[in-house]
């Protein structure tokens, strides 16, 4: 087995935590990767916004290039690793700019792999380079690995897990302090958990990102973002999870793809978890992941899904693997023989759900709300109705909640479809303050 | 990235149930392989105890070899895949045989790595031929990849884990039912979970031949199993997992290796851990491994740690990596470079302690005992004293139990060797029936 003796030479665009993390992490490992593979990886050109910019690491040495797609044509890199964001502008231009030179590619970059992965794949395999993105999906867990190498006498049946820690983060802080959204909110922003504009994480277009990813390289499908089902958690309130904590459930986003009838059933959503389940009990900015293959079972992975030094381990990771020489393709199979998404409709979904109404208090409404569950084959596992605490009223809510009560169901298993026919007639019968909230029960 | 285009002939040694699991596997993605790989893998000869064995698998068109070594050294094969077990015997016979034909091994075989690991590596380098063994540790859990491959850009500070099924089987049987060892041995062994010998399992060399691996792995120091100091299960009693319980910990034979002022202290003991703590939640068969590493923080993989698919799809996936080509060497520095295992002085390590003593019930006992511990500066953080139930009554106390008072300590960190001291006083003076028991709390 032999290895090119010559060195591997580096060029990354972005230096902020994660690429100043990376290239501090290769030069003091400098000397053991060296006796590890027979060769030696350089950092020969970086590139980033700003050249005098303070940073714990140095650049000594290292050409400067202020255009990341300059760097990743030049011919003083083997490799091009960007860390610059972004599914478009010049992280695009940039990683397709290396690929077409014939270099490799290492990558952090999840919504540009959802939305672009498919051609990249094809530009890699044209040019037989790697490819690879472990940094990608859950920051220092080695999920990508593990599905591509660890796994592939597998066939995956799901896949699920907890990807965006600041959601998990807001919803635990929600849990364990009875904090508003807001408030959790608001916390999570000052600790630089979420950003500025936190709609991209909370409304769930992160984790859908890493799940459509996610969802390729298990089922050989070609990577379709635009197939998985998004909803965030902004309308979570503070009545949801006490009353899932008070069934035995957590609220948490999941990400979810399974098999469904030759389909693939593929969303990003807040869902009900059993409290003692494993990803029930994963809190703050944890990530975690659960694979079920039909050769290996349930394999479980837990750590941490973002920060510098983490996302900098997976990072090293590929491009530890670009020197050893052959990888995988991108997704595994060719990207060629990957199936088309074929959609399951979640209409079709089957499972139990969780209701939570503001009834008016007036005679006929419960009797009316059952009726309409009836009408549709909807049965229920559990009804709790009280008097709603302040903290139950959402918004549109408020202004009734004095003289609603709360009325939480839990339905055996049904179809996605009927419960939500029978929802949106419940909203229109009158008797409901506002709107129907509906969550999903996981089945574990 | 060029892959050699010919098939990958693989010759496989042992057709038990992981055996014909991956022969099934490998036959059922022959063609998923071809597309992934650009090569074939072909299974061309087999070799087992007996050829007439009814296996749920078809053996036709691989050349049959009585005998494992001649399967090794066959120039029909390019890998030997070793699936008999034991450390010596034909197993290390065919295993060296195979690399000293310069072929690619792939072993599940814990005892073998755990003994000839070192020497073993040092032939694969010689003849730059793969060395792999995935399945050897944690069964389905792809630890050594995780390891070798996805942290090698870390610094490994520990790694700790649930390594043996059927010790936390049987301590899960004991917490759960409130079983006595010996009814929750007897339960592992009809369900198949232990041998009919099961002192290997229960005395924890099982677990100490995957702690020796997973240690020489994560640290760069030579494979040692001479050097892991290990304890059993075979000694606690249901009034340990009761007192541990009511302390809020769970009882569970963990290994742990981690860095110690320039030492490595690599123990398979019984410890305490708290309830709600990642492995002390880990019921049954599973395996549940941590490591902790300088970049990536955290990480925890839960899965099967026996059974054939799950053993089968790690094999599978060394196969598949032997099939692409470059390995890393086997324990990822040269074996020339792996350091000495420094041993660390366990009666230098420092911790809290579990500490169950039966007293005899007499003035002054307790007296004594305090002496005893504030003699050798050993502080208490608790002490519950109470009439013992029947199911406390280790063997050599039974005959005292009516007369004596159960005392539960749980010291404040101290050094082993001074609570070891203090406890072996305390026997001496005979205000104590039978043993004391003696428990490290481990900090996670």
């Amino acid at each position: 087995m032999s290895v090119p003796s010559a060195s591997l030479r580096i060029g990354i665009a972005g230096l902020g935590t994660v690429g100043s993390a990376v290239l501090a992490n290769l030069q003091h490992n400098a000397e053991r990767f060296h006796a590890v593979l027979g060769r030696r990886i350089e950092v020969t050109g970086v590139s980033a916004r700003s050249r005098t910019k303070k940073r714990n690491v140095s650049l000594d040495g290292i050409a400067w290039f202020d255009d990341p797609v300059e760097l990743a044509a030049s011919p003083t890199i083997d490799a091009f690793v960007e860390l610059i964001g972004g599914a478009e502008g010049p992280a695009r231009k940039a990683v397709e700019t290396a690929l077409a030179a014939g270099k490799h590619v290492v990558t952090a970059n999840k919504a540009l792999l959802a939305y672009h992965g498919l051609s990249l794949a094809k530009m890699a395999e044209a040019e037989n380079v790697a490819l690879l993105f472990e940094a990608s999906v859950a920051g220092g867990i080695p999920v990508i690995k593990t599905v591509r190498e660890a796994l592939i006498g597998n066939e995956i049946r799901r896949v699920y897990g907890i990807l965006n820690g600041t959601c998990n983060y807001i919803l635990t802080k929600m849990q364990e302090e009875g904090a508003s959204f807001d408030a959790a909110l608001a916390e999570a922003q000052e600790l630089g958990y979420a950003e500025a504009d936190p709609t991209f994480d909370i409304g769930g277009m992160d984790a859908a990102h890493k799940l459509a990813v996610l969802t390729s390289l298990a089922f050989g499908t070609r990577v379709a973002i635009e197939e998985i089902h998004c909803e965030g958690i902004e309308h979570i309130r503070r009545a949801d999870i006490e009353a899932a904590d008070e069934l035995g459930y957590r609220i948490k986003l999941l990400g979810v793809a399974q098999r469904i009838d030759g389909a693939i059933e593929a969303r990003v959503s807040p869902v009900l978890v059993p409290k003692d389940s494993a990803v029930g009990e994963v809190s703050g900015v944890t990530n975690a992941i659960e694979i079920e293959g039909d050769y290996v079972g349930d394999l479980l992975l837990v750590g941490p899904g973002a920060g510098a030094k983490p996302t900098a381990s997976s990072v090293i990771s590929d491009i530890v693997e670009v020197a050893r020489g052959d990888c995988l393709k991108p997704f595994i199979v060719p990207a060629a023989k990957l199936r088309p998404h074929k959609k399951a409709t979640l209409g079709a979904h089957r499972g139990a759900y969780y209701v939570r109404l503001l009834v008016h208090d007036r005679p006929g409404a419960m009797a009316s709300i059952a009726g309409r569950m009836a009408e549709h084959d909807v049965s229920l596992e559990s009804i709790v109705q009280r008097r709603p605490r302040k903290s139950d009223a959402a918004t549109p809510a408020k202004a009734a909640a004095n003289n609603t009560m709360q009325l939480v169901l839990i339905t055996h298993d049904t179809v996605e479809a009927s419960i939500r026919r029978a929802l949106k007639l419940i909203e229109q019968d009158g008797k409901i303050a506002g709107r129907a909230q509906m969550i999903r029960i996981e089945t574990l």
